[in-house]
């Protein structure tokens, strides 16, 4: 028997988030029935958490017990030949059978992009906001530093959270943007790319904190009533859920050594 | 009666290339008909020129005649929501009655993408020519390098091309990288940007031109082949068509002042 931990990534625009369900056709069955479809074994794979119905990822990680004699090599491209185009593996690797890839996830870092152009981006139309009135951004990022450290999130939480504790610690958090594609002449202001990085995320905690932030990039709202909106401890004082769309989980850092290849967990 | 010239980007991946043709579902059928819903007048609009199924547009020109009177600053927001979300209109103007989109065309630039790392790209994955093995990017602009000119450009036409000569120019052609993608302790070579920008292009030309020196780049052939096969004059002696997706329409120039804002024209 052998633990093997993987990297993937997804555009989940056409799957209803990554963890089974019901419905079926999440990110989790297809790689599932490719393992199956591969090894003739049925596991159930352990990711880092889950995403949403829409939410993409860049670098999601999870885990299995195998009894395959397959080398751990070849498993990248025999599972992408039997994932849907829009699932690929980029990493896998033989952990030690302790290993879980929820529990020991160290540090999580998500991305939020807004598009900020008078028009659509029609080639990033899957993983962006559309926003197109002028946001303050530097008001945004004001915002944002009030998150940094470790708080209580109930205000930033689904109502249908049901964890027993809302603290979490937010290790940093920062925008950047990208004005490559404004048009001269225009009020564009190109894609704004927000990253938030920290030791666990509540239910849609980024979506909330994001459509907060658009709020205080119009102008709706003070960049200090951030701290306000933390201490209420009241979903009803933050603002909207951002769509999921424009929310990709970019990479899950884990604090080991043995047996891993260091560049997995550092991306 | 007033002449407006428009800007259009296009994901080509689900359409039957840009020009109307008896299966219908073009990018022009889109148009023309979105303009209808708009005006009640039925148009004809004409392009710079036509790009084949699955091919994409940055920058696409057309232009037509309309008796309606709505202002030419609220054209674009107007189409944009009666157009499908892979089509976006990014610019509107007025320009003289006898100006032609495509006969006045004076430059046209091509980009050929390639991702020369060993997994798909997913977030890319339309818009990309995925190509897993290693490619001599040298050899590659070399060999490209060789275009540049004035040439009887047979070689690298459809057989089915029906234009009386063959003859054009290529007035620059150029490879970027971009590396931020790759993984390190990889073979990662990243994405290859292949410019071509030129008076006028033949049917497939681009495509035809980036499938041979994909061969060049793996070896199989010299970059100054490249000289050899633009004077046999026969497609018989290049390579392979590339496929339509890695290809986009970049921009197109025009050599007018009158009545048009500059920057539509250099971008």
């Amino acid at each position: 028997m052998r633990n093997l931990l993987m990297k993937v990534s997804y555009d989940g625009t056409d799957y209803n988030g990554f963890q089974t369900q019901p419905g079926g056709h999440t990110i989790q069955d297809y790689l599932e029935e490719a393992i199956l479809a591969l090894s003739g074994e049925q596991v159930k794979i352990t990711a880092s958490g889950r995403t949403d119905a829409g939410v993409h990822a860049r670098g999601q990680i999870f885990n299995f017990y195998t009894s395959s004699q397959i080398p751990v090599e070849r498993w990248c491209v025999a599972l992408n030949s039997r994932l849907p185009e829009d699932i690929v593996v980029t990493e896998a690797m033989e952990v030690p059978l302790d290993f879980h890839s929820r529990r020991e996830a160290k540090r999580k870092t998500y991305r939020y992009t807004i598009n900020a152009n008078q028009f659509p981006d029609l080639f990033g139309r899957r993983y962006q906001l559309h926003h197109p009135g002028s946001l303050d951004i530097e008001a945004m990022s004001a915002g944002l530093r009030h998150l940094i450290g470790t708080h209580d999130f109930t205000s930033f939480a689904s109502r249908k959270s049901t964890k027993p504790s809302h603290v979490r610690t937010i290790y940093d958090a920062w925008i950047e943007t990208d004005t490559s594609m404004c048009r001269p002449g225009t009020r564009d202001q190109g894609l704004i790319h927000t990253y938030v990085s920290g030791s666990g995320f509540l239910q849609h905690m980024v979506r909330i904190i994001m459509g907060t932030l658009i709020t205080v990039g119009e102008g709706k709202l003070k960049p200090d009533e951030m701290k306000r909106i933390l201490e209420a401890r009241n979903r009803a004082a933050a603002g909207p859920t951002a769509m999921g769309k424009g929310l990709m989980l970019w990479s899950v850092e884990y604090d080991i050594t043995d047996g891993v290849k260091p560049d997995l967990w550092n991306t």
